[in-house]
């Protein structure tokens, strides 16, 4: 079967590939894992791309979380289109709080299944299997979570050898190995099956507790700099990029800087005036504590919006807050799934709902976390030159866009 | 001599201390530094005072860097009161760029030489002699460089014998035994003289290179927490704040991201129609090739302020641009020492001007520096409790204020 040349998905056009493309979303990638790791000689593969690839400075979607950001890159648009606008929200129409891993909510198709509908051979291999079904919607192709590669199946995840493709034990959910296997996997997948589309996703288990440039971060970005130099052996054109940065949200000795929002709220207008929404919140929140940098609040009858949106506003540690049609507008959000303010914390703070809700016992390394606009700014690599790139503020979702519109 | 109860200096009133007072400005100590250097093991005196200090994460002074930050420390007021806005300005008097170390720009006195006249005994030792003046300005106590130490005399420093005092000999001036040095002497200091405030501020030429929670800078911390821990075993109180914070400011390969706002603005209006100014210039650039994330711009009169004003705010890297009263309300400088407009670029981005003025053959590391509203957050901490502390938006130059008035 042989591809059309070009393909369009959600209004953007995307040429065929010529070789295979490895599109890899590093989860929590701050730019500075990269440039820490190549400084200290730990990613030698990433230093020798400056001879010959590309690196931008792209935005990715705020809220800076995992699965708005994943969805992003393979639909190519943002959440306004996506419709998936956090790894958890407040569903208007049942009145719950709910995940938003169900590809029920998902609101367009993505680059991958249209490119296996035309005939192209996709892969999709993902840390953790909350981002399988969404990710895999409607695709024609291989699609398996590391974290369940032991209950894989030919008919449902297209491979049925998972474990014995990366050569790996089944990682622990919370480990690195967790986001290695995925590499593993996706380098023997390119050699075995050579598909022509790939897209690889990670779990920022190791950012979240380890600086750029600490020996565990770099041993981290060490281990994806092999992994990708063996996919670029293989003759695949690599895109990296992140589903958003990371920061330290603490104070200097370490304690975590909290505005814990709900109590705030309750204090000033009473119990259940105000429902606070984490969208960081997801069933691993071990390594967080369900802490980031931004959050959207529902504000009941009585209460009057901007009287709340003016009192978050005066809170220290807050960076900014928007009402629902701003927040929408402002960061391509779809409105009716955010609350009637988005808000977002400064660099060094996180947003809590209750204090009482956090158990930050499974913390056993200062908070790092991401959710804010401190944590928009992410890489966007290439493993080959792309010589007329547009002058534009680009986007992590323009990964593909790169990769297969723009590559020597 | 007896110390009266207590001093107003610069509006505030500041009790006399009931035992040494050290006040410590570590350049360009973004909070993670300690953070890192406390998780690595490195700083077990900084560790320890999570059980015994007290740690605030208070905002410096925009623009986030040394001249402007170190004196708001020891006026305890910001630039519109003492009227240092910048390493380095253009005079509107004499309408040429110079450096701004003389004192005759200084428009206050200090809370050093306002103790020093009621009969303290007063300190001050920095590692760089640039800003001695500006900090020993009409001091009568000790006050001498590390960068000078060789060059010091009684009637002139307070102290002739500063090498001996530190026991090291004369550092360079691009070195971590420059700051290494000011500590040495402090430590020295206390122990012989047993002065009653003493005030010492470090440079940042280890933050410039390396960033935090790698070994350099866990080790340049450890070396700090070695001496405070001798400096409290002194019986010192001791407060430690930062003149700004640190980032990246390179893409992911380490290159650095820059806007050369000088080409931009000669390309739209021609030589000669706008002037910038980066107030982080000094005589020292070697670490930072100039490039901070701050600058003022100057329109001459057939330019439309607001026309460049959107022009610029209109570009890449750029966070805000404010005219010369909004800016001089919401930074609270001098609006006669900054230009038309002022510049803040994002936080992985810094300002140049021509391309052509700036030399980055000596950056030996990917550029790390400092200007931007992005490195306003640094530490304040001290190392003894402070139980009645009031809520409000701490500032680094409350160091002394939190230091006399605030620690039990």
């Amino acid at each position: 079967m042989t591809l059309p040349m070009s393909l369009d998905v959600n209004g953007r056009r995307y040429r065929a590939p010529q070789r295979p493309l490895v599109v890899v979303c590093v989860d929590g990638c701050e730019p500075d894992y990269i440039t820490e790791a190549i400084t200290s000689g730990s990613a030698p593969w990433f230093a020798q791309l400056r001879e010959r690839g590309t690196c931008l400075t792209a935005d990715c979607v705020v809220p800076s979380f995992t699965n708005p950001n994943n969805l992003s890159i393979v639909t190519g648009a943002p959440p306004s289109v996506h419709g998936i606008c956090g790894n958890f929200f407040f569903d208007p129409d049942t009145r719950t709080e709910v995940m938003m891993n169900d590809a029920k909510y998902l609101r367009t198709g993505t680059i991958l299944a249209a490119f296996a509908d035309a005939g192209a051979k996709v892969a999709v291999v993902t840390a953790k299997d909350k981002l399988r079904a969404l990710l895999g919607h409607r695709l024609r192709g291989i699609c398996f979570s590391a974290e369940r590669a032991d209950r894989v199946s030919k008919a449902d995840h297209g491979v049925d050898d998972a474990l014995e493709l990366a050569g790996m034990a089944l990682p622990s959910v919370y480990s690195a190995e967790l986001s290695e296997f995925v590499f593993a996997a996706g380098a023997a997948l390119m050699e075995r099956e050579r598909p022509d589309i790939m897209y690889l996703s990670t779990t920022d288990y190791v950012q979240h507790k380890h600086a750029p440039g600490t020996p565990a971060a770099n041993a981290f970005t060490g281990m994806i700099s092999r992994y990708l130099a063996r996919l670029d052996a293989a003759g695949a054109a690599i895109v990296l990029t992140a589903d958003h940065g990371m920061n330290a949200k603490t104070d200097a000795f370490g304690r975590p800087n909290i505005v814990y929002l709900q109590d705030v709220l309750d204090a000033a207008y009473g119990e259940h005036a105000t429902r606070v929404i984490l969208p960081i919140t997801d069933p691993y929140v071990v390594h967080h504590g369900a802490l980031g940098s931004y959050a959207t609040v529902y504000v009941e009858g009585r209460v009057a919006i901007d009287d709340v949106r003016e009192r978050i506003a005066a809170l220290r540690g807050i960076d900014v807050v928007l009402s629902r049609e701003a927040a929408a507008a402002r960061f391509e959000l779809p409105p009716d799934r955010i609350g009637d303010l988005v808000v977002v914390s400064e660099r060094l703070t996180a947003i809590g709902s209750r204090q009482s809700a956090h158990d930050l016992s499974g913390l056993d390394a200062p908070l790092r976390s991401h959710g804010g606009i401190s944590e928009q700014r992410v890489p966007l690599i290439a493993n080959r030159p792309a010589p007329d790139l547009p002058e534009r503020r680009w986007r992590n979702f323009d990964a593909f866009d790169l990769g297969l519109n723009h590559l020597a």
